[in-house]
């Protein structure tokens, strides 16, 4: 993809540099606030990555100092007043937006790493969570603030929290909105590492590397979502019938075949596979639930 | 709730102070031993509240030096033979009293702390799991003794424990019925922290405080609800389907209105919905599947 | 079992000694490289563990410098091609080797300790996860290194690699396929202690110890099964059910009666009941769904 016909958005700047797509929150005059233009412009931006095989891993930053401040609460008291705002009646029901990013970002095909550089709040802090990975800037703060604006958890981080750091702190962030420390979140696992500040960026660029540089693109996509769904799975059979299809489907792919003689040879492996075209067909990789 | 009218329960002190309700274990002389009075007890404690728009946050902790030491084994080796001490049939199943506090405890509307005196053993520890942070006495021990009692892991801890400290501590605890200390509580992450002897009752207050102080009751009810439940939902569209719901419920509520005019005034809110009557119907909070 | 009637294998050599099975992983000219006749032999063991009631503990280790070096890939590129190796349609579902041994361990009665002397990537890796506790040498090596292969994760692992370690680095480490240390892998959960060169073992022996000394072999087998199977369960009613029924019919066996007897006269208790005979019949406890 050349510059010109690389995706643009009025909220994101988005860019890919060798194998990596970096999508960087860009509202710095507003802390980074999420509004409905961005989350529809970090859906497109995660269907941009996953349609472009030039793209082997993705980058989720801020702007300026903060990562994501939360929702913009310029409309005041009627912000979270959907039908309100929107004049749509109070019997439909509305998608909560963080949570259309969130199943987004979950159904993504390529490893996601946020590189937290500034403080991540409300839905700056729950997008975060379908991410694989977050490193962090030592003066990073997070908060489930939901309870101390008198709303409740969204993007579905119901789901995914409890899931990445265990329930009694999930519940106890949740319970106390309190704004913490990126050393509280690496004490309980929120976040993988904490580095001075300016320093999530190239760290997460080091692990983006170590994953583009080494490994199959395909494989990680079905390793992806393969993780990602079993986590939710009533029984390891679930995972059985799965990855036996998967490791019948790669095991005869060139991809293997390259992998296993490059291993051999004590030489890098070159992939030729690419997600676009070599996704296996017996299952749909970015199928999901209806909402009803 | 007046004095006059504040439950009171042969096996435990109740008492409501400030937003806190505080259940103590009392059976002192027994090391607050588990009868089938004090499941009834509990039971009926978090009824109370539930009910009680007064009470914020549940503390429970033990009177006199331990927590819980367990069943109570006055009745000997015939101590788990239900058929023959209630002189019930085999062939009906008697559904464990554990398992009924603890699902009781797991329906809570309200944030629930342990605060851990010492010892915890048995249903003393099983019936920790549903509650969603322990705070503990570094005198305080632990054990999953069953195995060691003939008998099996009880209270649905087969279902908590794993999500609590992972599966592999789960596992070992349950097969070796070790009583092991608070150091090692904390460092598989059993407990939350640990305080110096008579300590973590006033440490449970200040957390229950913080979330008193801070968050609406409401929010806090939701947010109980939708992690505990979502932590086995299969995936992340199940939270979406909630979530959507309560932030377009909460969204609108006076809470929210509230919630972000004292923000963006820099005020504390005060939070005017109560759990007794704002509990937005478009879910059965304190539903549960049939025990059959 | 006396020594000439004590299974023996091509791949593993199998003893029991003092209630403790030792299978150790038996190629050490190819590092115990997993064939497809090791597959056969591990499910046969564990097959053989289950059925012998003098079994009351697994220790799973490695024969010389490595606990198990992956799959051999003697076939070279063509070694996951099972179509072409094998001869049947690539229309035939192949199931994965490592999944059906990953499967047959998480249905054992018997709790199973792997003691990683050296070495484990790929399958010699994922086969440990249905293990119910890692114990390895400071200079053991660990890698999910499917994607540098080519290939995906399997044995099941993306069920249970993330109920192991949470879900973040189960993504890192499949995705980057690195090779990483003892001290990374106890960092992360996936270990629960680190030893010196050649301790390993001995320490999974002092373990398995303190549950064969300690602890009802029928107790354990119910513990393993309800844990494992509780871990994907939707709700804790599933648990409630299940232990309601298990702590009825063990609490009237005789070993109820002994562990509290032997408990109220402080002295160590002598469990009468076997895994052969005694396990309580209103469960299957070796079920699984159908492959499909």
């Amino acid at each position: 993809m050349t510059d010109a016909t690389m995706p643009s958005f009025e909220t994101l700047r988005y860019a890919v540099e060798d194998g990596i797509a970096t999508i960087t929150l860009h509202r710095p005059e507003k802390l980074n606030a999420f509004t409905a233009t961005m989350m529809e412009d970090l859906i497109a931006a995660f269907d941009a990555t996953d349609a472009d095989d030039a793209v082997r891993c993705v980058i989720v930053t801020g702007s300026g100092r903060a990562f994501c401040a939360g929702a913009d609460l310029s409309s005041g008291g009627e912000t979270f007043d959907y039908a309100k705002r929107l004049g749509t009646s109070v019997e439909t029901v509305h998608r909560d937006g963080g949570g259309r990013v969130a199943l987004r970002i979950f159904r993504s095909l390529k490893p996601v790493i946020a590189a937290v550089n500034g403080p991540a709040v409300g839905i700056g802090m729950t997008m975060q969570l379908p991410m694989d990975i977050r490193l962090a800037s030592s003066d990073a703060k997070f908060g489930f603030v939901f309870g101390r604006r008198g709303i409740t958890p969204e993007a579905a981080s119901s789901w995914f929290l409890s899931r990445v750091v265990g329930i009694s702190s999930a519940l106890e962030w949740c319970y106390t909105g309190r704004v913490f420390t990126a050393d509280e979140a690496l004490a309980r696992g929120l976040v993988r590492s904490v580095h001075a500040p300016g320093d999530p960026l190239p760290a997460a660029w080091a692990l983006a590397r170590e994953i583009a540089d080494n490994t199959a693109p395909v494989s990680a996509a079905i390793a992806r979502q393969m993780i990602w769904r079993m986590a939710g799975a009533s029984h390891p059979m679930e995972a059985h019938k799965l990855d036996s299809r998967a490791i019948q489907s790669r095991g005869r792919s060139a991809d293997a075949a390259e992998g296993v003689r490059a291993f051999l040879d004590k030489r890098p492996a070159h992939f030729p596979n690419r997600v676009s075209t070599d996704m296996p067909d017996f299952y749909d990789w970015q199928s999901e639930p209806p909402f009803e």
